[in-house]
């Protein structure tokens, strides 16, 4: 950690701060300039909180040098995680990728569903996604069929054996939705709920951990390191689409280079979902490709048998024979 | 609602759309143009999704006239909502501003959170803040006391007979933080937790709902929308500092002007952080008098008795002197 | 055009808005709600600033429909644009994609320059770019070594038969710049000189327009209109990364996205920089594979013969051994 | 500067970065942690290029200690710079706000300038702005009327006695503007058209420097230090709005907290421009207040006669009356 104190720092303040910070068993290094002294303090310390050094007195800036994740990064593990999704189904390092794929939400029509699973099956899709709890901008929008669109899920997991994952949206669910599906996703807007992480932490289940929407790469990675402290290493992380500076042509913007740069920081398997990045369906092809291209392990796309009429985000989902046309070029 | 149909959209696909919008129970006015043709939906149906209307063919965009949110709006309720907060404190309207303040983690130091209560309510504040669960960004940093938090919280109530307002981050905690609390507060990162809102909108606490790091002024609303929608009409808006493209000189941007947008769009009371939306302890007072110029109707300010020493956010705390300088100021 | 006026607009509001806007030869629609009135305007009156409307007393807002570019625009233009570069190079439309490369800036070492030059022609790439007026951010770092280093660029493209691209920052050096390079270049800073814009779209040379940090899709295709309006049809757009909420892990965010958006609007050709948009080595092969995934018609790539002495932006150009391995690669 | 070299940095890359570093006029301070080295080079060397460094083998990332603005910051002058304006008006340190108005655009109705100019100089403005060159975003917008308006705003200085401020876009249009204009404006467009700035650094008019629409505050700073190396010290700086995550209600985000974060930082005026960061004119009232609570030194105002038949930003535009009752309530 580099603590950068004020040009007019007294040497008083200075060594309050190098005596915090000994006594929490870094090793000082000073370093003084003519017009400010910066103080390095070393030691793999990463628990400890920098915000409680910018504090003091005299401090102008606390800059962390290691990054703060711990179990999420390459060097607590170098080699690439692959994580068994079931079914022999393997994601990460070298594997090919997976294709997740399934309408936004389940409605009430479970042929359509079970229209959409064959087929998504057929062109090469390993997991069947689908939500049954919707965390909806508007309260007055479709909220899921909750426990009956699980019931669903299972029917369509038994009917063509695929894997069902399926969002998790608040913590007494998680049992109930532990039932159904082989992959629990936390959504974009709950990627900091905290409480939910770590209760999925204690589950052995894998975790699709959707980037919020405004999120950092390093809050996405803190994000994960909770699931990962509590206990649960098996976490794929979904780069979903940040907000930007114009959503007039695109909903949010596809951040591919995150991929590559994930998987230089951490060993964690990293999708991409370009359906609610761009929340148009002509955009879907060209960045499948493109998050493939940069190194992607993996898609997830929506697809509905009849996106006309969609309870939700029909917009930016494909059709099957778009989805079997996808999955052919790709 | 407006529909924008592609330039090259058939007569086929025109009329689709208009009839789908008519079995909703909307009145279609055709406005077609020399290159394109666009759709005026006709009623005040808010309830209906617009994305089901993107996806259909054809239709290039959709674009909402009316505001998505009904109850939260001045449309539904004309005047300023005054909401009691107990002890005959009231905010919102013409009331005069309420100051909030106290730690940002109530801490194992007992005698400190007393201190900063007894001077808080000197010095003007009617509520005192502290809290106990803490959503941080790393599992690493304070998590916070929890129950032992919310107790000591209890005392500083009854000592001082100032207002209690603590942080709620999980379904199942409402029970036990509403049995010290006075007010239920939401943090920006559950702004969008729904399971959340819509468990508070049960009960009848005032709730204070902090904006989301990168929440548009329409999805704050829309998330009051759920806590109004689900039964509890006393709702509290806080600005808190939105992302912004730079973060080096301070943590967020205060959106200042969110302030008055929200009075002229909304009933409901709303209030600003200057502590946590600049991170800077320098920035507290010129912030705070900036958001009462535009008409906040209160502030909340942290406040320690030993900032440097803070578990948490020292570094934008004020120490009791600096706080009590501040209150003579405002 | 639609305007969207005041629930409590009064009727002569209306008239008055309506008036106007048949004075300027629309024709209106009246789209009469139980809440509001819109006020749907018909005529492809491109040239009206939608906000003289917006003023006018009772009006809430104004939205466009028709996209305000029109020389940039697929309406006016269906097919794709190629241009002719020179030396029988094209680029648009189905063309190979068009390798542009070279250093940040031109330095005082020829010999490096021709260096590179060889290099990138040996690997394929078409046009050698270099800096000789760099904007930079502070005043003190290089400004570019001027007219020699356009002289140097003209020794290259002797020697080696490559295009020359390089930026022109104002309006009175577009004649000396011009007599060197085949291409001009305008910065991303300069996306909005109006001034410059219009003085090249006087020229007819082919201009490289980069997108601006914080500019929008809207804005940039608006930015090429100005240069198309002034007589020039040969622009390249040039997506070089935009602005993002956190610059730790790359320099900025490469909107891939935005490749395929702007072929779907404009025909113009899309060109992607791979290299500024990340600021990191390790980065540039992976998206260089994205952009041509997602439809890039080329790429403007940094390659230096000694990157840890160039004179700016060493940490993101590629050596002539590592950009051979690219070009290998795509 | 302190470099952090990667993790797996060998000792020949550790001291190739030193040695450079030392032969460049930097003392080193190596801090070597378990997992990495830092280095510390210490010495005023704000003249280096930090990405010449970022770029060489082994270094992870460099960071600047020291802000990279020396003529503009505080440390070369710890007092408040006042400037004079002309007329014995001064703006900067303690001197009263000065409040700069006028109509967005100069237009062709000279008695419609002059009213607004007596209008506003009776309720205490001190100078009178409007464009006469504008750059809009869209070439079909009114450009201005250029040399003609610069004659009708030397008319209101002539009859008024109000100082005139006014935009200059180009450099050839130095001479021209100077000519009419007491105070010389650069858009936040142009707030990185270096060659402009340089220009004007050799004028010794006031400069307002408008922020850039997405520029960071150390960028916004580095632009004015342009100015002022090229030698003009008389730089006030203009915080107009930042573009933010969402625009449906207001334009741009007014960054208050800029202000005081520059005044700290720097020594020069910081003035607020209402008009133009929210795009509303409801607004103006209460973000002029906390604008002048957060310690603004002026405030540009936009003011029309007849907003709306302005031919440019009417939306934004104060009319007399609505003017006079702001002053009246500053």
């Amino acid at each position: 950690m580099i603590i950068v104190m004020e040009p007019r720092a007294s040497e008083e303040q200075i060594q309050k701060v190098a005596g915090k910070l000994e006594t929490l068993g870094f090793k000082i290094v000073f370093n003084r300039g003519e017009v400010m002294t910066v103080l390095a303090a070393i030691g793999d310390k990463r628990l400890i909180d920098p915000a409680s050094l910018a504090s003091m007195e005299g401090v102008r800036e606390v800059k962390l040098i290691q990054e703060p994740y711990k179990l999420a990064g390459r060097e607590s593990k170098a080699e690439d995680s692959v994580i068994e999704l079931g079914n022999g189904v393997k994601i990460g390092g070298n594997e090919p990728p997976v294709v997740i794929s399934g309408p936004c939400s389940v409605e009430s029509d479970i042929e359509g569903l079970l229209q959409v699973a064959y087929a998504a099956k057929e062109a090469g899709a390993r997991v069947l996604r689908g939500g049954a709890f919707k965390p909806r901008t508007s309260p007055y929008d479709f909220q899921g069929m909750e426990e009956e669109g699980l019931k669903y899920l299972g029917q369509a997991r038994d009917k063509t054996g695929l894997l069902i994952a399926t969002e998790v949206m608040d913590t007494p669910e998680i049992p109930l939705v532990g039932e159904y599906a082989d992959i629990l996703q936390v959504g974009a807007r709950n990627m900091q709920n905290y409480k939910l992480l770590k209760a999925l932490g204690s589950t052995n289940k894998p975790i699709i951990l959707k980037r919020g929407p405004a999120a950092s790469i390093r809050e996405f990675l803190l994000a994960a390191e909770y699931i990962l402290y509590a206990g649960n290493p098996n976490v794929i992380l979904c780069e979903r689409g940040i907000k930007g500076l114009d959503s007039h042509y695109t909903r949010n913007i596809l951040d591919i280079a995150a991929i590559p740069v994930i998987k230089k920081y951490s060993h964690l398997p990293v999708i991409a979902d370009p359906s609610h990045a761009t929340g148009r369906r002509y955009l879907i092809e060209p960045m499948s490709k493109a998050a493939l291209a940069a190194g992607a392990h993996g898609l997830m796309i929506e697809v509905h048998h009849d996106p006309d009429n969609a309870s939700s985000d029909g917009a930016q989902s494909l059709n099957i024979e778009q989805f079997k046309d996808l999955m052919g070029q790709l």
